[in-house]
């Protein structure tokens, strides 16, 4: 008699995963390359995207805004002229702190995708849980500013482990802090020696043009598929 | 027939409350009042400890240090010889992003109730689900950092709803920062018009002693009861 073997899937996060590879079969489907931009409260992720989403040579950007409440960040983006899709996650309580696989997959009836070529999803602020919920994006990037300390990276290492960018955001402050850039780089050694760090002043300009150019590379990779 | 009626709890949430009800009796008994601190990670609360722990006129503090890995904030306290105890949120993947009741009931025990007459509890930085999770404070006092962007109160209402007190800190970076502190006041009055403010910095020193006095109260309140 012929017997298989199903073993049975273990948890909400591998429930997550699956939902997350659904997304992204859908995405490589309609050939749009997705970043899971993620960051703490206030670190500089919507100004970042609004230096960067008008003139990426040849892309499309279309932007999935993440928020607890509100549309404040969508409403900037949109005022740029790229479309902006808002999820928010307060049905419950006080919200989720997180955007996960299944939240985006009910948005992507509302996504532009046969008129992008490359989709931002803005996470909710939080270095904690959107770390641990992919959505089926092809890279991560997080945002790390330097007002936030140097110790950022060993108090929230899955967050800087399961990027592939991090962007250190704020660095035209950098004269009034008592900041040493050196510890936040040794930081990062610690959790994530291989991991690519741009220094960037969203506010200033400054580095600006070379996170550009890494996100059209993004855009116009190959699909990696579904992990 | 003598009949009575008992309504089932509802949710994790309820049962959060049940625990938190319970250590705020151990607390109460012991005559220890509670704060619950909170704010985005990097907003400064472990410095804004520094600067008032060892010096609230005939207060003994203790502190009990939420985080999701490591014990850096609790190596920085004990070095000013305040009792702390450390409450590691990680056994799961990436840990978890806030404290809840249980948690701290597990760590009642390690805590020298009869030696303090205030603890306060740091919580893990995040803006979102330590809102939603009592643990048996009296007061809940937030941080808000002006490098944050003055539209947090908006993104991250129930945080700002429910707590006694914002400290808005880092106040010395304000020439170099694009920030309108009357911007914030006006969307901290949209959700929580009643709550206390300070403007402080931690770096500086400016507005600590107001911070201190406020503390220096709330250990000398008599207890609310539990509601």
């Amino acid at each position: 008699m012929h017997r298989t073997r199903v073993t049975v899937v273990e948890d909400a996060l591998d429930a997550n995963n699956t939902i997350a590879a659904a997304n992204r079969a859908d995405f490589d489907r309609e050939g749009v390359r997705v970043v899971n931009f993620m960051s703490a409260p206030g670190a500089g992720k919507t100004t970042l995207l609004e230096r960067v989403v008008r003139d990426l040579p040849g892309v499309r950007v279309g932007v999935l805004e993440g928020d607890v409440q509100g549309s404040m960040d969508a409403d900037r983006l949109a005022s740029l002229h790229v479309p902006v899709t808002q999820l928010n996650t307060d049905p419950s309580f006080g919200g989720e702190c997180h955007l996960d696989a299944n939240m985006v997959r009910s948005a992507i009836p509302a996504l532009p995708l046969a008129d992008i070529d490359l989709l931002v999803i803005e996470n909710v602020g939080n270095l904690v849980c959107p770390a641990e919920f992919r959505v089926g994006e092809d890279v991560r990037v997080m945002v790390c500013s330097v007002t936030e300390g140097e110790d950022k990276p060993l108090k929230y290492p899955l967050m800087f482990r399961t990027c592939e960018l991090v962007l250190i955001n704020k660095i035209d402050l950098l004269p009034h802090l008592d900041y040493d850039l050196e510890r936040l780089m040794y930081n990062i050694d610690q959790v994530h020696p291989d991991v690519e760090r741009m220094t960037v002043s969203a506010r200033t300009g400054e580095g600006v043009e070379a996170w550009r150019d890494w996100l059209t590379a993004v855009a116009t990779r190959e699909p990696a598929g579904v992990a």
